[in-house]
């Protein structure tokens, strides 16, 4: 049955797990009349320990995916690392927009900051890539990053608001404040730069010094997202189409996905479809 | 250049990260002149959150590589989550003796415990197969078993005698006890059924109940695996045959499984080799 171009166009959205449905709920709250398919490569995950090669073969993977099979006509990269060491290999191997999220990332904390001076908490592989301090140089920052690995575990044990979370978070925060210090910068502003780590928002908020300014990375995305889309596609703004549609994938634990996914998007996923990406 | 038969035969070890070198540091005490074959699966790991299927297809090709590439006539699968959910598969796909993890530490738990009853720590996936309780079963033990999803990345942190960590070990064994006390339980046996754990032992002793036997199935899968083959393979236990061999090999990460394995394996693990199995 062909679907006459009346209807929203369809946003994919991907990430390495279901990290990202805290992006795409940003999405649907500012686009609720898009169409969206989600998928998490949840087979391959976690991203954020393995290499750049690898990373960049299985995101352009689930692009093509989106783009092949649920006709996708925007994209946007919901995963850190993904949209850290792989935007570029995904940009030349599908042929539409594509929307990492450290850019946004960035530019939401140079219009946070005061003092310039920013601090990013991410995944090892975001960190080690250098992703957030090149776009923060970009928007005349300085910015240090610190790697975070336990807080993704924590949040995935349900842990969100658990004491030992938030000795963790205190921990990492106090070691990254005192680099931060020893090399001179005045931090106000702390990005958090995992899809995850919007789940621990309060926690974060609670253990930051007085006065500084937590970014959400997954949010300044969406912003950004609604903002080029609504530019590129009329119809989305429009009374005359449905009402959001969410369609989702995964590569594998599709039950996994469906059981905690509903923590991050805010609302239940419904069925995940399970897709073999060859991996 | 051909080896003459007269040398050791190869030993593979199979395991999804670099965890499993925890089993073959037990088994190059117990086999000080075989050459050993290592790959970790980097690339895939943690195997702990992911389907049997997916994990059976992903262990299949591990071995393969080890049979075909390296010449292995023995294998030991030195993963807790692979020997649960795709021993059988893997024995089906390779023409060679493949042992595991899981019953020679159900074994050594039937050898400690006075009382017959038994706990349990692994991933989720490990937990989920039940594995450990019916190969305890099959020993004439009653187990009960706990995924304890936090304990893997405090040891990749480095934290294996961080107060934080022997926070989360207490919380995990004191939830596991009052369940195990709950269904009329005495156990006395403690089964360390994931191979990163025994970096926690000295942590996981000092929280445990007085008088509670902890068994590492790592030292059970080594003592097991040379008992077997020192039955079939003559030249092990030879003066003839040159010390030690070990060739490591990754699918991801070289750099992170040469810097963290040598905490496992316990001496350097030198040069890894990447191999790429298409996943």
């Amino acid at each position: 049955m062909s679907s006459p171009r009346t209807s929203a166009p369809t946003i994919g959205v991907f990430d390495s797990g279901f990290g990202g449905l805290t992006v795409l709920r940003a999405l649907v709250a500012r686009l609720p009349r898009a169409r969206f398919a989600f998928i998490g490569d949840t087979a391959r995950l976690p991203y954020g320990s393995k290499s750049r090669r690898t990373i960049a073969r299985y995101a352009v993977e689930s692009a093509q995916f989106l783009v092949r099979e649920q006709g996708a006509e925007f994209l946007v990269i919901a995963c850190n690392t993904a949209s850290a060491l792989a935007l570029d290999a995904i940009q030349e191997a599908v042929p539409i927009p594509v929307l990492g999220v450290i850019e946004p990332g960035a530019a939401a904390a140079r219009a946070a900051s005061r003092t310039g001076d920013v601090l990013v908490i991410a995944t090892d592989a975001t960190v080690q890539s250098h992703a957030y301090a090149s776009a923060c140089r970009a928007q005349g920052l300085r910015a240090i990053e610190k790697a975070c690995p336990l807080l993704v575990p924590l949040v995935e044990e349900g842990w969100t608001s658990h004491p030992v979370t938030a000795e963790v978070i205190g921990i990492y925060l106090d070691e990254l404040n005192a680099e931060a210090a020893a090399q001179g910068l005045h931090a106000d502003t702390l990005v958090l730069g995992c899809t995850h780590y919007p789940l621990l928002r309060p926690a974060i908020e609670r253990a930051v010094p007085a006065g500084m300014r937590v970014i959400d990375s997954a949010e300044s995305a969406a912003e950004a997202a609604a903002h080029l889309f609504h530019g590129r596609a009329a119809p989305l703004s429009s009374g005359d189409t449905p009402p959001t549609e969410i369609r989702c994938f995964a590569t594998d634990s599709v039950e996994k996905f469906e059981r905690l996914g509903s923590r991050f998007l805010g609302r239940p996923v419904g069925h995940v479809e399970l897709v073999d990406l060859g991996g």
